[in-house]
């Protein structure tokens, strides 16, 4: 933690951008120097170009920078990317050329079978990966590193420990999925009041097969996808931030509730061991009272890094239920970026 | 016909005794002429009892009527009873024994094996269950039907189609339910804002046996369960009205998504055929749009008494998924019980 | 009522413009065989163009008319208009002057001298403009009749029998306002969770302006603004349909308040004496207990066109308060121009 | 600060009392060694008797004490009350003759002319009025201070500084309060989903009169309410927490907006002075854009003791309107409370 990265953010104005820099006020390792956004917004101080929509201020360290277009260069040693899906796929790879690390929240280049889809507690073997990146894309220094939709690393995270222990058959997972996970203006008052919407675009394939991705293994330099179904409904419900899920597994070992509960009050991981700055003490916190994880009391567990799990219980059809909770622009978005490139640090790829 | 019953209504002053008295005004077979309910309203006319909570006001045909205590004698036929468990079980009992007709969406009896179960569409067999009923509690002419919980019927009435043309074989369900479903004032405000509760008491064990007696056969003189597991994971979210569930089921006999959609859509039972009052044109709604069916726009289907479902599609994990959704205090409540009453009018039961 | 008027809709696709199509279906005197909005619906049927959002199905009657440009020609002899103000002052001033009757929810002309601000309980007087109208902007037979933001009519309304009875002379409004009133998407759900939101763009000083030319009087041709002041904050609520006003008011002559209660309760007024088919038997319901009027409990009496009073009382600063409260996109938008079309045939002015 | 007081608190269990344990945990000067609650409560573990429903977990340092009823002897020097309003007369009153000082956030003495109601900056000149307390009813060292009703202090706040920079004619506030203020289970969730609530009880009452004693002048021993009117219209609306205000003055003296905006942002006063704990650097917060304050952005500006003003403007009827809000259980209760306490200690009578 010697020096401090510089680093820009893509699509700065947006949801996540905008708890990107809340974020990174304050944090020991990065100080914010570029942001990029869309057209509409290049040529404006961050100031006049974003309508700042979290509790509190927007920081005054940035609320002068001008905002720039999200093509290199910018101000910056690596990026911080939550641009929309079609524009990323340009961008973000323009930015790996020109040398700088790009750590994306965006789904573009997630399952491409050369970039990681990382979750520091999880798969961080799968970074291995970056020097056939480098190869195949004729990238110099630069690289992409995603993270995985918000849904899918709260469902992956809980599912770690499991698959781990005794091994997944398949997973049955049913979101009830925040507002603030379509952007903003995102969802329309009107469709969401008094209501529930039982659709997401892309959000059940997402789910279903980035979590294979996940959970797969390195072999020799390719991921071998895990074997296992995952089979996922995804519904947006009337909260602002917060995913929630209801899973069922059937592993493929026999598992005693008492285990499968330990299996996940006691998952620790190399994020914890390195004390990385933005890594919960918990990856997952375990609520045994009947009526918790909720949204609004739990979605901040662990500064939103934590994924809390409840109602942990024998299920009839598959082994066993729970439901997984956690906070969808934190540990679903940003946060999960921010641990991203910390890992990167931690472990000399940056 | 040709006459009309004379009714009255235990449990009038709550959630569901308010819909039993609305959707009652004006039904052309009964006549509401007796209110019960707790001692805390016995004695009051049913307009200073009772805080009315539907919107429009109060029929004036039962705002005058005394409010008596849920014993008999009451001044009428047969009584729809929406009693809290505990005081149900003496109560029904008690009235089924005075020789009235007991039509309850409580769950005291619901299990009991010579009490039926009864949704008209789809097991009106097993009314024949009253014969050993009646003997085996020596009620004379009274007896005691019951409807299923509110998510129940829903579940049940959506899984009755598949099962008959290619049979079940696993149930995955998980209901993303409605306020009203417990009652007044029932969920405070300050737990449901901004939030989701992943528990309702005893709502999942609920769904998990009563949808197997519901799908059973009868054998003999006793109803023999479905054999299928079902598996039910309850969370109350902030809608009015109007309960949901998101379903997987591993059928019996390979389908094609369009026999699968074909098996809803055509789905037409006794009650239709009989053209009883409520019974809905259409059991089940089917929406083929991606975003349907919602609560809000879809619950009034069939003025309340059918069952929208929408999303069909192949699962990896089971075979089918889909959405489910009803009028959880109309078909899930106030207008089942009605239905059944009509049911047992049609059929020279009443 | 012995024919039909053939009617167009301009702005046929948005929130109010669904709600003229929902409430002109098997209305007696108008059948709908046009269709208008702006270029990207223009060219696709009803169904393709417009995603319906109330609840119920769209009308099959329209789902298969065609959706045309918002200018003259279209097949039919009065529009109904809730096209956004800046095209609605071209569109409709065209179709005026191509000979068609336009009845307005727009805002574009409202505040024009030459044009009827139009309440039919309050202001029929107010039609004499059309003579001075048609002179001034070179209409032959056409003409245009707007109806007031949806929150001044209630107000107006609500004034209407205390001004005729005590006189008035401030008015304090403090409105708490739905989100249909916003049109859709409309307000972003993010932004009214757990939420109010102190601004609508430029609905205080419409309340403040259009309520004084409501109570007007014409004098000669022109209508003589009323002399009392209006004050007026506007805030949005989480609440679908059925805008609130707190309301203040400084009265000319004393009252006591049984007389301001009976004011309200007895008011009635020329579309009730001609029983037109839109205008409810009470333009003012009033509503004695302490916790009404409520937006979910009584924005539909008299099927959505009556204003409810509640909580009059003697106030401290001015004379007398109460709350107002009435549906807004029916007696504040739909409804109000189709009840202004039925007292333009009424009075033989269509 | 040399020294920690052991303080208690009376009403422990409930919404205000699980703030007070929330703000005084790692408070510097105060240490929470008693609780006290209601009969169903008492003799079980905080933890056992209290369901908190506050984000993150309940402070180890309470969750084993001990929960006692609320009468004295109990172990501590001083106690915060927030017991309902009739149990409350008579037990703060048998603690401050047993010699503790109470204060307290009920209502129960609060308009009794011996007591003050405090918020520190706009009337400390009124603890004067402690001495003729503990005369007239034989309080030895023990006393009563109370802090004004949640919306009140909000209000007062807002209009000290205008009372004393350009003198105050006349008040009139409309309400819109959060559901956090009726306490718990308080609203019922059926009762405000998509609706807007026009009653709460004795609340306006209690604006009306209470915001005159804080800003009347002492007069010898006694408070000579302010001789202004004040007219109260409240609202409960679907928001969590955060109480905001509709307001408008008439002044005394002519004022220009930009004084007005002035007399509101550089109001402070003695306790920032003093630099009491909890006092907020900008007792009055002003945003300048059109559309704050909002409940979720602004209620937790100074950790929920700054009351943030916006939408300054001359009014029509009266001189100015504007927009106040403020966290109605930290500052407008529980933060209030410990606000007093602080100054209390610092002006030597604690």
């Amino acid at each position: 933690m010697s020096r401090k990265y510089r680093v820009g953010i893509l699509g700065a104005t947006g949801t996540v951008g905008q708890r990107f820099i809340q974020l990174l006020e304050g944090h020991p390792q990065f100080e914010v120097t570029a942001l990029a956004a869309s057209e509409r917004s290049t040529g404006k101080t961050y100031r006049e170009a974003c309508a700042w929509r979290l509790a509190g201020e927007m920081p005054e360290s940035v609320a002068s920078l001008a905002v720039g277009a999200p093509a290199p260069p910018l101000d910056c040693e690596l990026v911080f990317s939550s641009l929309p899906g079609g524009i990323a796929r340009v961008s973000e790879e323009a930015f790996a050329r020109a040398g700088y690390a790009v750590i994306s929240n965006s789904s573009a280049f997630r399952m491409d079978e050369d970039v990681p889809l990382l979750i520091p507690e999880v798969n961080h073997g799968h970074l291995s990966l970056l020097d056939a990146q480098r190869k195949q894309r004729n990238f110099d220094k630069g690289f992409i590193v995603t993270n995985p939709n918000c849904s899918t690393i709260m469902l992956a995270l809980a599912l770690a420990p499991l698959d781990a222990r005794f091994g997944i058959e398949s997973v049955v997972a049913t979101t009830m999925q925040a507002l603030s996970g379509a952007g903003y203006p995102g969802v329309a008052s009107l469709d969401i009041i008094d209501n529930v919407l039982p659709y997401i675009a892309g959000e059940e394939e997402k789910i279903e097969s980035e979590t294979r991705k996940i959970l797969g293994q390195m072999v020799g330099t390719q991921i071998e996808h895990a074997p296992f179904k995952v089979s996922a409904q995804c519904y947006r419900v009337n909260v602002s931030d917060g995913h929630m899920a209801a899973v069922r597994v059937k592993l493929a070992r026999t598992a005693k509730p008492d285990e499968v509960r330990e299996a996940f009050a006691s998952f620790t991981a190399l994020p914890q061991e390195l004390q990385l700055h933005t890594a919960p003490a918990r990856p997952i916190v375990v609520r045994d009272e009947a009526d918790r994880p909720q949204p609004r009391l739990d979605r901040d567990n662990g500064s939103g890094m934590s994924v809390t799990v409840g109602r942990i219980a024998p299920d009839g059809v598959l082994d066993y239920r729970f439901v997984a909770l956690s906070h969808n622009t934190i540990r679903g978005a940003a946060g999960a970026a921010i641990l991203n490139a910390e890992l990167l640090i931690a472990t000399g790829r940056l």
